[in-house]
């Protein structure tokens, strides 16, 4: 007896098409889903470089117009991994098509795009989902669920930082990551944006950000052509950096939480820190994704003399998602969050329900970065 | 263009069986190696349960006979994947069939099962691998280069444990891990076969070793059926548990190197620590599996005033397997041991050379299993 | 052959007048000064608890009236460990007695009268200290030492936070530290003066700040009579909170560097978090008071593959300060930072030269906390 | 009204005579006791020196014979901090003499010597005291007090590591501690006796061991005259190592627990890794001198989802020892542990109770040393 089919055609091949092919291709492995996913077609520009990663990653068929891909009648998810500029065409396109969108995050390169992209999902009536992957570690999950049961009480702080070193180097090429046209900001839209997801997952919502933004390295080396940041070779023309290199902002959110926000590609040492930390009334929770298997947690109300931060290995079976994996202490990694997030979307899907987190979050969260680059301009608060 | 066939029939499909099949299925996805792997026969005694594995790992058929599977002239691979108590009998027939033979560790219940099956294997003239999967870490493989090109000087110490608790509660049903008939022993060849393979491995061969061997709870509640440690349940008859619950040795290994070695279920709080450090004249490396990304380092030649060990993050592109998953600090878990494992045996037996290790490696493991047993007898030290 | 005396009266005598009193006993027993330190007024309102506190901690005399410690001309040193609300006029009062001040940061309760007492000692033409004694913890003076030398290159990043949890409670009484006309502000004059001058002895001259302070329990029960936070009771009266519970802002300082701080008594579970990381072009330090014995380095040189956060242990005898005391990893406490300091001082005044940090520094400390109260006022960025 | 006096004749002022001298200085001003401390004579050969530290360390008088300093009859505790081979007969003839005794550890180099000193003590009828001073370690006795109350239940084992590498260099000179006509053992009595002494006071008493001892280089340039660990300077001559470098033993003790222990000198990176940790069917402590303010805890019967190690910072005013010093999260350091040895002692014998350790304690410890050094002889287990 064989499931339901979610076809699936994924536009974008580099980094983010490696991890959402990995998780098409895992999710039924390793959970017991209502549908299965039928990897359809991988769409990129190049032939040779789509038709090579689509034999790797395990797709039916490429496609080099991501036209043609929404216009396949048996596609019913158009998944978008490509850079930021491109998301605002395809994606109210694709809704405008009737199909699914998955995309990427930041959704837009501007709030206006992103507004546009929501607007065209909300009037498909069609479930969408946005790639923030990191809700979907089952650390993380954890948090949520001690958050949401009042484990931690009321919530003063979030402090949360993503912290990156891999181009302080001044002749590190002036990647496209580094391109306002093609990436739409730096660290803002490509980190911030998780802590950003983050904290509305686990605080609330916004009311006001005062930020700043900041870039290092004013000009690079070009590139020949656009690639991944890890392809990525020096030319002797220099080109000027046009997003932030870092972006630092405070924020009042949720009810009555203070905010600390910092996202860096200057800071040395720290390869993916994806670090929070969160303090309420009856306890804290601290995360940090380096070590995306433990969440420490400090019980204010633990015995006097006993209190302390404590390291849970979220790899027990109750623990979120680490059931369908390994035993504990068997740990997983990076892609898992991925096979995680699709394993609910499909399952939501299955069930009529709209996937988390969907495109009007996904809208929430750019409201935030747009807010912050504000702030930035006019050197105070903005409000949300 | 396709590339030659390697075709794998596996024997078992508990733990084990889905981390094995995992790594076929992935290794390719990852690792463009020189063959592909096809995953034709997975084989189980319970044909509904087989029938569902196959169907969620990707195997294309199902046997209930091993023998049948060894008959296939289709496959070029027996990996064995069963409790040990049926390694012997399996390995020596594929062996003696001209089958290449992976197997699982300790790859006997007994030295002579060992034996057995090493000689077949020489017998047969043919490649074969024992799954000591940690050695294919990134942060494991790291420290062999870095012992292997002096980096260490000489070794001084090497101090493993391996360390969990899932059996501390009483009433912890006699699982077939407890079953000394089936599994040969406890803690020694689960969980001390892996520290000493890792101690040959980054140190060198044993010469002497004195142990002890210990079960803290002598009788426990049966199980109706054998099952995988994770879905067992208790009944009201209890049987008597045949194997230890810890084991403990010292060793003089290598060249003058001292060890000191400890493997426990009785461990509380440590879920699967499987720990070392290792101290040589020039530097000193520590490794925890539950952060298996990470290598501890102290360079005895760092300059004076800023020596410490150093927490390194084995996920860059420069790392050993690192390469071929995600940008730095985007982990990778458990089940990529099993993939670089299988990813650098595949190469090895295109490029006609042994995989490593191989099975006259999992008889020289097996000799120290064998000479503590004999050290916890005798109550003294034992020759290698 | 006996050697000069340095003769002190100290004003105050709880937390800050124990740990001021145990490094003048402790610090020529440790360090080999040119000048012996001569304990001979302790001075407090309360006759009976100044005088067992006197006998407890070592001091030859009593005084209940600062002026009259100040007039005695043995004294050589006033050092002032009092709330700030009465560091102004003893200040300038033995500053204009001609005496040595030594002083408690802040310096002022405002930045009116941190200018008063600056002027005061920069007329008397006098020698001062204030007791920034962070300082003078060895992992962060070696932190100085190898940013001094070039080390970690040009500095991007500071990031510094100072969180502690011990008023969480609701019910937790309003004592001094709570009352801004006794203590000047709360979190900000207490915690983050200690970020900040370890920002100014490492990085740099702040610029421009921006920052919020949040009072998150607006009122608290009322204590009968002023009392240490440690000894504090509960009345049945509640009265108004009028320091901040917490102070986030963030900065531009030294060459180019951004600076994100944040000072907080809700976050819960910290307990003396006093952590900053620096991020340079070449290397990284982060720093813990907790474990502040212990310097986490990354230097951006090393070689590939073999980089990673270092922990020195700052204990080693070629380390700041930890010559004096014992072997490496015997580690040392939060008392020995009061008298590593006193000992560079002592010798400074010895030699002639002038203690450092000095009251010009306290001043330059006290202008920024007052820029980032205007800020919090203005909603926006304040230039320093 | 002025306190009882306990007045002391300290024997030896090098490391250990520095440490004790601080703590008989220190003790009364952060501990309020029944009986002051006067520290009357410090003994010791070298006449310059001693008159140097008796200065530095604030003794009244110094002497060169320590006979007459039993002699002196005012004196009511004979302190032994010289090294091992003169323990005994000082001991025995303080004993003799009616004096209290407290003595380093171990206190004889043999056991012999250690009957001899433990007989001659009990004959006296006068308390002692042994300087296993980390027992007085806040986090070692919140252990302490955990275990009692049976908060980890049954103990399975615990696992024992004190850790040092300052003789890695072949060149590193042939001090005293390499001696073994002057100190004994190397690492066994140095370095195990302490985590003997942890296992005996946290589990209980040993019922049998089976180690091995080795010495990895087995001469060093001799220095002119003996010397403590810091100030030896190489010579030209060579000596041979008399000692262990390394010691290793397994061991069953207190009701069922399984131990295993090393100690060495050669393990490079480790500067005084003091470390245990201790598993129990409740739950688990791990402990390392070099944070000796935090203790590790895991809580068997935490709820599901949370259960992790906690690190408990032993600084809070209900920790033991704690509230003597400073606030929370501001911590003490290695000399602090000789204070809190002190003051217990100090008030046990205030009270007419016997210190703890006391010489029968002391003896039992050698006695296990002494089984230690007689496996490693007959390369088996050794009963006690």
């Amino acid at each position: 007896m064989s499931k339901p089919k979610l076809t699936v055609g994924l536009i974008g091949y580099q980094f983010m098409g490696k991890a959402h092919s990995n998780a098409y291709r895992q999710v039924g492995r390793f959970f017991d889903l209502p549908m299965d996913v039928r990897m359809k077609t991988l769409c990129g520009r190049n032939q040779a470089g789509v038709e090579a990663a689509a034999n790797v990653f395990g797709w039916e068929t490429t496609a080099n117009d991501w036209r043609k891909v929404i216009e396949d009648p048996e596609i019913d998810v158009i998944d978008i991994a490509t850079p930021g500029n491109t998301h605002c065409e395809i994606a109210v396109a694709a809704a405008e098509a009737g199909k699914i969108v998955f995309c990427e995050k930041p959704i837009g390169n501007s709030l206006v795009e992103a507004e546009k992209i929501a607007a065209a999902v909300a009037k498909s009536g069609r479930p969408s989902l946005v790639y923030h992957n990191y809700r979907a570690t089952p650390a993380i999950a954890l948090a949520k669920k001690m958050i949401a049961s009042g484990q931690l009480g009321e919530i003063f702080h979030i402090r949360a930082h993503y912290l990156q070193d891999w181009i302080i180097d001044p002749e590190f090429p002036l990647v496209w990551r580094l391109n306002r046209d093609i990436a739409g900001s730096g660290t803002l839209g490509d980190l911030a944006a998780h802590s950003i997801d983050t904290a509305r997952y686990l605080v609330g919502e916004f009311q006001e950000v005062c930020g700043m933004l900041h870039t290092f390295i004013k000009d690079r080396p070009l590139v020949g052509e656009i690639d991944d940041k890890m392809g990525a070779t020096p030319s002797t023309e220099r080109g000027e950096v046009t997003v932030d290199d870092a972006s630092i902002f405070m924020a009042r959110l949720g009810n009555g939480t203070l905010g600390t926000f910092e996202a860096s590609r200057f800071s040395t040492g720290r390869k993916n820190y994806n670090r929070f930390e969160i303090n309420g009334s009856k306890g804290a929770v601290v995360f940090n994704f380096e070590r995306m298997n433990e969440l420490e947690y400090y019980n204010n109300e633990d015995p006097e003399g006993t209190q302390g931060f404590r390291f849970i290995q979220a790899t027990e079976g109750h623990h979120p998602y680490a059931g369908h994996y390994w035993p504990v202490g068997h740990i997983i990694g990076y892609e898992h969050t991925f096979i995680n997030l699709i394993a609910d979307a499909v399952t939501a899907l299955a069930e009529g329900r709209e996937p988390s987190p969907n495109m009007q979050e996904g809208l929430a969260n750019q409201r935030v970065l747009d807010a912050v680059e504000r702030s930035h301009t006019s050197r105070g608060w903005v409000s949300l």
